[in-house]
């Protein structure tokens, strides 16, 4: 779980120095942080409108395909703001008062 | 890291059948998947908001704390349709060719 | 100002029998609900992100063309179920005790 | 219709000396522009969950009157901006080709 967040952030970062056309997420750095904002609210709303959906129907695929996406362009924000996926998961643990991942990470370095 | 999200996972699974004063989560599990995606658009908002005032102010705590709010929105709304945080990882593995969570898991239980 | 709702009320109405391909609003409707309720939360952020440069930059232009653009799918969205913009006009006359559109309307047809 | 949003216009702009408690849109002003987003950002979620309701139900009270709510913060955002509602029926008028308000209030005035 930890390994794909982190090999998630390393493809972020890699793809931080590549040409628009290279890939998807080269593009949305190219066009900025708007729009990679508005890529986050409209995955917002598809998430939200899944979830609605999930609700009558019991099939709760497309409410986990949405929030990956929705997941995946906060992150894609992030790494244009200089963050990565442990910045997330570590203020997650810090509320739940669970060991983070910083810590977790410098453990398995040393 | 992995940690964090399954560990998240188990509190939101134990939380629902406690009564509606025990914890905020349950009581967002007695209000009901409305005003549970009512919190996840609130959530989507703001860190769209903390990302714009980063850009500006380049203090990124605000846009970190925000992007976790929206992240543990969506797994309470996820957790009440019956899904645990595992999804939402593997379907991120999936589409970046990552061996995703469920290996894992079943790699570390054996 | 009424009269413009009201004719685009008018507009609304008469294209929802039309084929898809024969005006953008007859798409939406083909569409449906769902994708005329992601152009309202797409047209919310764009709002919102607008509002926040607009903030900085003094200049309004963008922001007044988003919110139209965000009142212009919502009307979409009520005209789809069955409703019209004097319903919303009504609702905003109604809470700051000013008289509405459909007495308005009445009083000018008799 | 028009002498409702023209009221309202009205209404958004004497409020806007007063003071924090004297009223909802006041404490609105006082609390800043990220604030009045974020309850942007609040009515489009509830417009759209009630838009997802009144589908199955058949019962579009709740739709209208969050669009309402919708509409009339992103007046207080445009308030805040400077501008008045005239600005965005203007601006659809013009999409439409049918004429707009200024032009419609000059008229009316001479």
């Amino acid at each position: 779980m930890s390994d794909v967040l982190k090999a998630l952030g390393d493809i972020l970062e890699e793809r931080k120095g590549a040409s628009a056309d290279s890939s998807y997420v080269a593009s949305l750095y190219h066009k900025g942080l708007n729009k990679i904002l508005e890529k986050v609210g409209e995955e917002a709303t598809e998430t939200i409108l899944a979830a609605k959906d999930a609700e009558r129907s019991g099939e709760n695929s497309d409410v986990i395909y949405e929030t990956a996406d929705l997941w995946f362009h906060t992150l894609v924000a992030l790494a244009q703001l200089g963050e990565r996926p442990e910045a997330v998961i570590n203020e997650l643990a810090r509320r739940f008062n669970m060991s983070g991942l910083e810590e977790k990470a410098s453990r398995t370095e040393k």
